[in-house]
């Protein structure tokens, strides 16, 4: 089945937006068996549309479409759409009604324009919107127009509150109902710190060669610091293919192994502190609050989090945290008995069963030669104690936060699942 | 010029990655001048890849990939040109010293497939990479194979750390030379918060109207409460054109924009209190470290930043903010006295300029009739006193932070702006 999706918006085109739909709707797809072949951006101009249509037409059983369907004067794929199938426009009054609904119950001001979102491609399918104005569109194209089969083309609004939950409420049962999958579909990832690509698929590659033999697919994808690697099944036997070579790396590279697919470390960190019923204190400096936010981005984390001190001036590391300032005088707040103090401090205050602090340069200056740049130290207090970790975290500023929340995340969960056994 | 960027990677595909590449890559072209017409995700497979390039190389004068240049087995887009373009590969000795360079000087063991990295399409120009081991390579395929003109073919590495320093380094100088823009491009663009988007181009776009007539482009672009207007001017007269349109906005809507272009509103935070040598501290509970996450990513925010208190256990708002007991007790967490205690406590212990407080339910779950998940108190204080704020933010819960973070910062920003006139 060949799937493709066409992004448009001039604002894709000139780098002033990140498309998140094509993961978005990827994921979706994929985890429903689905595979996208191809996916598109291209600007609001007519004539691009037009053709990146006509193509995906000549090809395509499934082509879903993101943006151009608002009320504005540059959002043109409605009437493209109908120009190039050759079908006119017809007010749908049920849309109608429920734009007026949507300004009347939010005592808004109706302009003129927004009715242009009223207007359907006679024929069309109308998805209803419950988070805006423009309505969602299906057409099928049936066969011998644009090839010898046909096709279902499928145009969603482009902001994400409006396109999701269209796409899992309505477009999803439509495709599980006529474009069902014909053969079973598994991917897995895992992902692993600590070992170059390469170096992976040198150590993995042999053991798995009995599976990849057998039409199990094989990919790696390197991130700073990270490497996924990544098996897809497909077929009679995908599930069981799958395990298999997921046990077979854990038993080579387990170690290096910390999350599955979309696993991030803070919502296994997360879940474990839940079981566990302990808590955590956190004491954040040149990680200024990321640690935090991640941790708080996991539903539930009220029940973990006691709370997290960002000690970016050395007054607040006193206030907050009980860091000496003859420590601060004497070796800096960037060393490591600062990063001691702090992680005893807020262990301390909060009572929480762990703490972790971070003190570090994050850049671009404030670097010296002895402490450069990237210079990080990482405090980790429980019950047994407290230590200290150094690390040279050398990237840009926003990839250095990231990075040094990795390592200190990753710091809390080996010693929150050492601290069970 | 005909500009398109072909993106491979299984991960795309599999919705498993966000490809930053595209926007990154589109918007460092914009700011040159150049647009990008297309671009086109594909999976690893060699048929995919090679069809889309012969696709791209019958229209194109310029064209960029990422991806499928690395050691794995995975990585074949190095291979899949060479038989493309019918030229042979040959190891690049200059490129196979910098890979034994990278192991030895790091201590790592080097597996040997990483070799395979300085095979390089006979005729094609090397860029070296200062951040990984593979190179990537420009081939000029000439006129009279694909199309009647030639065609510059950039393949770039995956890793946003290896590709970015090579585009910009290498990449540009030689797209300044080898294709020059010909005409003047400018783009800029107002964001603009609190009117919804058909409500925005009812207000400007009449008295916009000479100058879309002349050709000024003019695009909007709606998100979760923010409405982007983008105007485009090409060729002679752009730059004036696009400053009197800027000019005739501010006019009409100027209460609603917060920013321009890529300017976050805590880059414009942070900047005006750095001018004025003032100060801040926050105190989080719902948002979790998110608005400190933000300030920090700001260079320089050092200056500004006393500290946050991530306060998410009410015994850390006593602790850290000297919220009282009663009041929690009387009130909860969420209510607006807490957020009064928190911002005045903030302020008192720091002694900062401006203090703001943010406490509310950020869901799924903790919400009540009288207090639904989205509820909000943000409370800010100055040298003049406090004052609460609420807001009903119904999001699911990473919209939920981003927002509320939006409206803290917006009300530290007018109170900044203010306090000076």
């Amino acid at each position: 089945m060949q799937i493709e999706i066409i992004n448009t918006g001039s604002e894709l085109m000139l780098g002033r937006v990140l498309n998140t739909h094509q993961q978005w709707l990827c994921r979706q797809l994929s985890d429903l068996g689905y595979v996208v072949a191809r996916q598109l951006a291209i600007s609001d101009e007519g004539p691009q549309i037009q053709s990146a249509l006509r193509e995906s037409l000549a090809r395509a059983d499934l082509i879903l479409t993101t943006g151009g369907l608002g009320p504005t004067s540059d959002d043109r794929t409605r009437d493209l759409v109908a120009e190039l199938l050759g079908v006119e426009l017809e007010r749908n009054n049920e849309v109608l009604e429920r734009i007026l609904h949507f300004f009347t119950s939010r005592n808004r001001p109706m302009p003129e324009s927004v009715k242009v979102q009223a207007l359907v491609p006679c024929g069309a399918l109308v998805l209803m919107n419950a988070h805006g104005t423009a309505p969602g569109l299906v057409i099928e194209v049936p066969a011998g127009r644009f090839r010898n089969a046909s096709t279902m083309l499928v145009m969603l609004p482009g902001p994400p509150r409006e396109l999701r939950p269209m796409f899992t409420e309505q477009v999803v049962p439509l495709l599980k109902q006529n474009l069902p999958c014909e053969t079973e579909f598994v991917c897995r990832v895992l992902k692993t710190t600590g070992l170059g690509e390469s170096r992976v698929e040198e150590i993995i590659a042999p053991e798995l060669k009995h599976l990849t033999d057998a039409g199990l697919e094989l990919g790696y994808c390197a991130r700073t610091g990270e490497v996924d690697v990544r098996f897809i099944g497909r077929g009679c036997g995908a599930q069981e293919n799958v395990a298999e070579a997921e046990s077979i790396v854990r038993r080579l590279i387990g170690d290096h192994v910390f999350g599955v697919d979309d696993e991030q470390l803070e919502t296994t960190l997360i879940h474990l502190l839940t079981e566990r019923k302990q808590t955590l204190a956190l004491a954040e400096s040149c990680t200024g609050g990321y640690i935090a936010n991640r941790i708080t981005n996991v539903p539930g984390a009220s029940a973990v989090l006691w709370g997290g001190a960002v000690s970016y001036a050395n007054e607040s590391k006193s206030k907050w945290l009980g860091v000496s300032e003859a420590t601060l005088a004497a070796h800096g707040a960037v060393s490591k008995e600062t990063a001691r103090e702090m992680v005893e401090g807020a262990r301390r205050i909060s009572g929480a069963n762990f703490a972790i602090s971070v003190t570090g340069i994050a850049g671009p200056d404030g670097g010296s030669d002895e402490k450069p740049v990237g210079t990080v130290f990482i405090g980790f207090a429980d019950a047994n104690g407290s230590r200290v970790y150094k690390f040279l975290n050398q990237y840009d500023r926003e990839t250095f936060k990231y990075v040094t929340s990795q390592q200190a995340l990753e710091i809390l969960r080996r010693a929150v699942e050492k601290a069970e056994s």
